[in-house]
């Protein structure tokens, strides 16, 4: 039996943000009927990165499907021709064991958090939702604008600029208008662009809260922090929204309500569900119009194998792809 | 950047029983040092069999060099055309995380085993050591012969045959004839085999003790117990024994010692050392003719990590290997 080779390119021809989207609502609902198994991550550390490994098993939501990602995050091959986060995904039948492809999981990890943002946007931000605030500019922006377009009509989206660097924005502002069809404004004050957007989507690597104020009704992603000690959103925030997160394990250990818990400023119980609860109809999202939500993205190894899964699934008999025979 | 894509055939051709005892010596001295990390192994359970996750990181002996191993096991596949232990390897550069390899694990997690029972034998068996009892005739059996060979002049094995299996140890008897020039005999009483050998290599799948008795003065290579209730030794061997395991935390979770343990016959007292502490000079090995020694191999995957640089490092510019540039 030969095992698929599929490279970033073959990924990307199947994970469009639509089908992205789908397979991980799906993976979302089979996790909250309790139709997943997902050791915590492990972690290597590295003079200057780490790896990290990251299986999973989804057995609901039309999966019968295992496998491991593993990913590697150093922060300094920005500087050189290396991505910061470089992945690889092997996926085996839960049957017999067998490894039935070895994937990119570059392209892959990107696309599968912008799905999870857009399905929290699905359940939690305003269905008239039109403007869309960015704090953030690299590629998980873009991501995440893709993905939340499918699941909401965006019409505008402002950009927060850092100081210091105005190549990053007005690189989005174009791409978003260009791919996207919307209107986009760059702006290097905060407020204007986390005020007066009905979602608020943060990437950064920030370890000091940015945003302080949002409107009432407003939903945020907050998709940056993955490591204790990150965060992107003032406390006083999260105490007053509804707060849902992907899975309590991760993102109390290294999600956006890492620092706040760690410090007693937020509890347990200021946690409103699980992302899986939501979807599938056992806690309820977004009440009313005035209410601020958040979802605190850590990313679930339960996406990675799922979205795997569907890439295998298209491409197993199609001429033209790696294959090897590995004994 | 390219991946090599490294198949079984390539890993055979490198990893010869004195290059893979050489490797594996190196790794357990590295561990010995505190040169190595290993997050603990992660368990996917699947109604079938399971997958497990085995990361880690080895930065001394030589090496500089990460990844993840990862297994799976379905006993029923037996009945058909794959095998019961399928593995596959990642391996990454610590520096930037670039996966640099992709290798079948299958062949390698074979002699990687044969060659940790070598270096216990080499450091716990008497050097005049020279008739050897296996109690298993499977591959494994086949790998610890052809890898003890390597470190004690072995002129006579002897063989038990499980009742009602008179094929296995016939075809063992015959490939350690012809491949490694031993006289070999088969008995079906067990004693016959354990008594009166200098080294006794036990490598079934028992969940009950099968060895009682052996001869002053033997060394033990207890293989087979890798999951919680295995066991091959009378718990009376280990009270007597000089007791040395590759690893607590894998060993009295589901090596030879984990049953006696959880029952209490015996203690972490009755543990002399780690093999890395030994290689490492930090403690003794054997040190009187007399005493009998037991290694619990329950296999790291510092020795996977470790083969797997090997074989990279053989073959990373060699003209026919397969490549992929994942992304």
């Amino acid at each position: 039996m030969k095992t698929l080779i599929l490279t970033r390119r073959d990924v990307e021809g199947i994970l469009t943000p639509a089908v992205t989207n789908d397979t991980v609502e799906k993976a979302f609902h089979a996790y909250g009927l309790g139709q997943t198994d997902m050791p915590p991550k492990s972690y290597l550390y590295f003079p200057k990165g780490d790896l990290r490994s990251m299986p999973a098993y989804v057995h609901g939501g039309g999966f019968d499907i295992a496998g491991i990602k593993c990913v590697t995050v150093h922060p300094q091959n920005a500087a050189g021709s290396l991505p910061t986060v470089m992945a690889v995904i092997i996926l085996n039948d839960p049957r017999t064991g067998f490894p039935l492809a070895i994937l990119d999981g570059t392209y892959l990890t990107c696309v599968r958090t912008g799905a999870a943002g857009a399905i929290a946007a699905k359940y939690l931000s305003r269905e008239d939702a039109e403007v869309a605030g960015f704090v953030g500019c690299g590629a998980q922006a873009r991501s995440q604008l893709s993905c939340l377009q499918n699941v909401r009509k965006i019409r505008k989206i402002k950009i927060w600029q850092f100081e210091g660097d105005k190549v990053c924005a007005q690189t989005f502002r174009r791409w978003a208008k260009a791919a996207c069809h919307v209107e986009a404004v760059v702006s290097s004050r905060i407020d204007d662009v986390t005020l007066n957007a009905d979602v608020v989507v943060t990437s950064t690597p920030s370890r000091l809260p940015l945003v302080n104020r949002v409107s009432a009704g407003t939903h945020i992603n907050a998709i940056g922090a993955d490591a204790q000690g990150k965060q992107e959103i003032n406390p006083e925030i999260l105490k007053q929204a509804k707060v849902v997160i992907d899975d309590w394990a991760q993102a109390s250990h290294s999600g956006e309500i890492n620092v706040p818990l760690s410090r007693k400023l937020i509890g347990k119980r200021d946690v409103h569900a699980q992302l899986g609860d939501i979807v599938a109809g056992k806690k309820k999202g977004r009440t009313s119009a005035e209410e601020i939500t958040l979802f605190d993205s850590t990313g679930l190894a339960i996406q990675d194998i799922s979205c795997a899964y569907v890439v295998y699934q298209a491409l197993k008999n199609k001429r033209g792809i790696q294959t090897v025979k590995l004994f």
